[in-house]
């Protein structure tokens, strides 16, 4: 039993998120589980069938960082609950839309990182509210640091910088992939991107024009226009 | 022309919106023109099918707060500059979701207010980075500060507290009402100030369920929402 709060200790100061299943009745009450995303348990309920059960349950709450107790099929009940650590919002370009996208991302509950190879605009004093400023070009400092929970803007509007963010955001399983531009300057960035080889169903991932439709004019409603998109995109998927 | 100067200064220090038109070129070079929301105008620009061209093409960048340059039906080039104090977003209710909501707005460019009655609610430590936090019945707080660059958002789910807020609202000019609830609950709600003699026409004006459809779940994810919708209606009207 506590071999699982070990995992959830470590699990939360590594930063992976993991989930605890916990019999609540109609099974051996008290008995534990750990889950993490990709499935994989600690553990187990002494049943083979309510543990798979009790996973096929897990995975989705966990996905969402949800904790709640549910009823199985078998008729146990079992509480369930997600330690999660922050979901990360990388920012390539230490542009005015990321001060203000950082700022309201903080609110919301993201670590906010901010990535940009140009001194002059990835200061410290420009980005003293975010939670790391990486000086560096964004292909490296992206490199293996994206994962399910992740979420990319690239908002330099300089294909030197944007594309190899992209490429990066592209190969990896980030949730969610903007960059900011214009139609046409949307429509030439996947033009250039197919003739290095990526899929059509590969380049639908980038929400390009970044952001939902609301009209937004100034930078900070750009930001906002962002940050609802990558919300709605954790939340509910892929919009239509 | 210096009392032009005057009219600008005491607009932006009293909060009223104020446009101010100079000729470029084609025309008297240099005369200036103020215009305000409703078309008053004071000072002309020394011919009357001028002067007219002029309001009509100040009017709705002065209702967007924007500033440009403009060739008119005329001929002539004029230089359209809009003084606008930020919009106010009022809460009503010092609930969670308004403490995220006031954080959000001020990134924006917006000017807080919170108002709730319940001294537990409404108080300086939960909202020590609000504009104003008025502790207050919420009709009272609200008589005669709505106009047409105001918003309201109604969030104390309590009839007692919201009712009041919008009937004040929909009696105002504010661009924006919105008010929380679930689809039941908003409907029991329109059903009550209908057979206070709201007309259907005027309900349409409340947003409910408040905000974009998001998939919001967190109170923070929720004022995300309604802060996109706030913006989505000031920029673009009424969403379909």
């Amino acid at each position: 039993m506590s071999a699982i709060y070990e995992l959830v200790r470590d699990a939360v100061r590594n930063g992976r998120p993991l989930a605890t299943v916990t019999v609540l009745a109609g099974g051996p009450v008290g008995a534990k589980l750990a889950v993490t995303p990709d499935g994989q348990t600690f553990g187990d309920l002494g049943d083979g069938n309510l543990t798979a059960q009790a996973v096929q349950a897990a995975l989705p709450l966990l996905a969402q960082g949800d904790t709640q107790a549910i009823t199985l099929a078998s008729g146990a009940t079992v509480f369930i609950e997600s330690f999660v650590p922050p979901p990360t919002l990388f920012m390539v370009g230490g542009v005015h839309i990321s001060i203000a996208l950082a700022a309201l991302a903080k609110v919301v509950g993201f670590r906010t990182v901010v990535i940009d190879a140009r001194e002059a605009f990835a200061t410290g004093e420009r980005f003293a509210h975010v939670d790391e400023l990486v000086v560096a070009w964004p292909d490296e400092a992206l490199a293996g640091r994206l994962d399910a929970r992740s979420s990319v803007a690239v908002l330099t509007h300089d294909p030197k910088l944007d594309d190899p963010a992209l490429r990066v955001a592209l190969r990896s399983p980030a949730r969610y992939i903007g960059a900011l531009g214009s139609p046409k300057t949307h429509a030439r960035r996947l033009e250039r991107l197919a003739a290095e080889g990526f899929t059509a169903e590969e380049l639908a991932r980038i929400h390009g024009p970044i952001g939902l439709p609301i009209g937004a004019k100034t930078p900070e409603e750009i930001a906002l226009s962002i940050l609802a998109q990558v919300v709605q995109v954790a939340r509910r998927g892929r919009p239509a």
